[in-house]
């Protein structure tokens, strides 16, 4: 299947059957998601990945009982950074000196004029920056998932802050902002499995100036 | 090449050496971003394609001068919808029931749950809500346009309201909220074209609950 025929296929999944996704399929959607762009490199997000059914079951009421949460294989939560930190521009330039095989001093100049935007921020500047990486990510990673015939379906629709408590993510400094159930469909129980895609005409998306 | 090769392949470019991506290379990378997923599937933003260069030329000072504005064959530029309106919902809901085949009447209810939140929130709030979708739209073009062996630049530097003001955004209710040059990497004049790509080990990005 080519990219266009994955995008196609996939469509936001409302019921999935429980079978289980391989782990090596999985890692090559997280590879996906450690292989895409975002804002500098900072990568200002973390992926949970959630395979305990216990777990799963004691989200699912923070996320309208929607039956993917535990029906899914592993369910990835996008929790982006709720702010920049010193110490997260001064990581990025750790490494890249330590892959490139440079002094980290070659990079003060860029690490200054990084430091000198993020820092001065509001935290909630910063946090909505990071939650627009976090979402390349998520664009990424639904193509992954397709190209391996297994489906996602991105969810904004859950509590925020009852996930963030759940997963004790408040006291990493990280907030959830968005879900990816991977898993299987049940064709049978889902009625949007064959129902046909809903997009806007090109021409009503995009504007041509030549 | 598959996903993780062409996502190992891409990189940020900084060079492009102002040769032309194919229409229909640039028609496959626009139907990838019309097939991704959005929240309700509202697509609530809209992609303009610069190819005009007097107009490329007449936006790079408002991003900093980076040559790629410039260089690029054809210059996307992703523009969230201000907020959401009635009709954006209104259109939805026509456009699928065209689609579908059924009476729109059948969607009256979830109509107007989207319509319950999306139509009391502050305008500010809705727009980030849009920048987010677009953002999943950005993730994917730049797997379409790799796919392709297109190079692709994901750019946040840029004068927003400079960029609104010379493409008349500000009065189609759009603002501009991040830019992909589209094209083809000047892989001498380039020093980040052989550069290692710089990612987090998966063990600093991922965190798994089994």
């Amino acid at each position: 299947m080519n990219l266009i025929e994955s995008l196609n296929w996939r469509y936001a999944t409302k019921k999935m059957n429980g079978n289980k996704v391989s782990q090596e399929n999985v890692n090559e959607i997280l590879e996906a998601i450690r292989l895409t762009a975002s804002s500098y490199g900072l990568q200002p997000y973390k992926v949970l990945v959630v395979e305990n059914d216990e777990l799963k079951k004691k989200l699912q009421p923070a996320a309208y009982n929607q039956s993917q949460i535990a029906d899914s294989s592993h369910l990835l939560v996008f929790a982006a950074f709720d702010t920049i930190t010193e110490k997260n521009v001064d990581d990025l330039f750790e490494l890249t000196a330590s892959v490139r095989g440079v002094a980290v001093e070659n990079f003060n100049d860029y690490k200054n004029v990084i430091k000198g935007s993020a820092l001065q921020r509001p935290s909630e500047i910063n946090f909505q920056w990071n939650a627009r990486q976090a979402y390349i990510a998520l664009g990424t990673a639904l193509v992954a998932a397709a190209s391996l015939k297994i489906d996602s379906t991105p969810m904004e629709g859950f509590n925020n802050s009852e996930f963030d408590s759940i997963l004790g993510l408040t006291e990493q400094g990280l907030k959830s902002v968005v879900l990816l159930p991977l898993g299987y469909r049940d064709a049978e129980g889902d009625f949007l499995a064959n129902a046909p895609k809903v997009r806007k005409p090109l021409h009503d998306l995009v504007i041509h100036l030549k």
